[in-house]
């Protein structure tokens, strides 16, 4: 059984995807579909797709395809992956899932009543350095984890032209980029949380375009994640415990780990030159295989609190998206 | 005119600014005092200091002492500063220069009714490394300044008998080593606050072991800066500007600082093998000279700002010392 993949959006991050999946021997893709036949046709021909779709809903009625990773705006995830359930294909949604939880909800629901496989494209969950890291945390080699630092920010166009920027296309630093330092964070203290604070700058479109957000954790776990779209930062996490710390350079595409204790140092070095969808595409294969509906990597549940988590800080700064009011 | 100093308090960093003191050439130590003779003599001894009291309350009658480091633990620098200035000698107050902006107010009030030059020994605003850091920003190397990183920690004795993890002493990761990260945030962005949002975790002692603090201003630059008694933190400042950024690598005694562009990369390293104490208590003995009677580097005000900051930390994760109750 090989799987078959329908690819929903033909932009930026469904190439890199399509680039990536490449080296993934375990599945292949089999269709694309933009609305735009033109844009869909030109996406298969770079990457040797049979078959071109200028319709999403075309698309999912291919009973061929049996995933479809959707990669449209994160505004447009409910509507998208909601087609491909009720046409009864699994699905691997781009990040963030939905634009709230309310939302994801809808998704989860309508996915179980399906019975259909359904995750969150939290690709850094699977990168080997990201597994490294949390491999290292296991065997205490840090001792006990008590702080995260983590910047994540580059110098985007922020005309309201671009998606980025536009709040009608649930633009800003927080729903992009913020969600991969507070993945960080769920990934390395995955308990309770006690407090979530929160501040933000806006651009003259509305959206925040840089942010500054803490978590404290039940057990007295705290994360600093600075995002923005006006300054490159440094785009590390440090993971300091009472033993050491782990550095994790560009860690949303990690390929390097560190580890630094007074008694060892150690790096792991990823040398693949993809950029790391790969990984998270080829589990999703053999979740498929093994007839899994979840992932036990990225579950439902883990995808729920993020959004709650960023459901919250926009309460708290503010930030309200055009339709949803 | 060649200033005269004692120094009131015989610990550890009094021993540091002695040492450094040694390079200092416009100005000499001419006593100690510390509550045991023995320690005062041999401290004495070490520096080659002339006169050595096991009384603070005589060495401030010495008439040729004209300005007094106190170097006490910060619970004791109201009455010790108050002491000195009661005897007409000027302050240098280790930092911080009291325990909260109540104390403060006492101290400042007492310097002007007396006319006595008054400064905490925020020694980093006197850093070579800084001020390199700071004219890059004038000189807009980074453009607008938007964002702040920094952390301190390191993993230190917390046994109730030391000074750090004792709540009677002013213990605490806050008031200890907090306050040189809430120093850089605000000699970056220098204007009024709009937000302080903090966490803290309680040692068994009940002091903030470690804790993360983040800061908005009121032109949207915003701060975020962990400090940590239980893990070594990576002890860096980035500085995030819309063009680039500077990293100061231990930061609180900043011997280098990177200027990271996309036109540019410049490095300061300061070869100097003094930790760094020496540019402040030089910077004293001019202003003493002048007839000064506060620094425009380390003004009253913004030392006024950092203790009322401090005050909100506190009241926000609820660390109340004994002696304040």
């Amino acid at each position: 059984m090989s799987i078959s993949w329908g690819i929903l959006g033909a932009g930026k991050i469904a190439k890199k995807f399509a680039e990536d999946f490449k080296v993934v021997d375990n599945g292949k893709i089999t269709a694309v579909a933009s609305r735009s036949q033109d844009r869909s046709n030109k996406f298969a021909d770079e990457f040797k797709i049979p078959e071109a779709y200028s319709s999403y809903e075309e698309m999912v009625k291919n009973p061929d395809i049996d995933v479809v990773y959707v990669a449209t705006p994160h505004n447009f995830h409910l509507e998208h992956a909601s087609l491909c359930l009720n046409n009864g294909k699994s699905v691997l949604c781009e990040k963030p899932v939905t634009v709230n939880s309310a939302e994801f909800e809808l998704l989860q629901n309508l996915a179980k009543e399906k019975n259909l496989f359904f995750m969150e494209a939290l690709w850094t969950y699977y990168l080997p350095a990201i597994l490294q890291a949390m491999d290292w945390i296991k065997k205490g080699k840090i001792g006990d984890v008590k702080q995260v630092q983590v910047s994540f920010g580059y110098t985007g166009d922020m005309d309201k032209k671009m998606r980025l920027a536009n709040p009608d296309l649930a633009g800003g630093a927080l729903l992009d980029i913020g969600i991969y330092g507070i993945a960080i964070a769920e990934l390395v203290f995955d308990e309770e949380l006690e407090e979530i604070q929160s501040m933000a700058h806006f651009s003259d479109t509305g959206i925040d375009d840089y942010n500054s957000i803490q978590l404290k954790y039940k057990s007295g776990g705290m994360a600093q994640i600075s995002s923005s779209f006006v300054s490159e930062l440094k785009n590390e996490a440090v993971i300091y415990g009472t033993k050491g710390r782990i550095e994790i350079p560009q860690f949303w595409m990690a390929k390097k780990a560190f580890l630094i204790t007074t008694d060892e140092k150690l790096e792991f070095i990823n040398k693949m030159p993809q950029m790391g969808y790969n990984h998270e595409a080829f589990a999703v294969n053999e979740l498929l295989k093994q007839g899994a509906i979840e992932s036990s990597v990225v579950p439902l549940v883990k995808s729920k609190r993020i959004l709650s988590i960023m459901d919250q800080v926009r309460e708290q700064i503010g930030l309200k998206y055009p339709f949803e009011k």
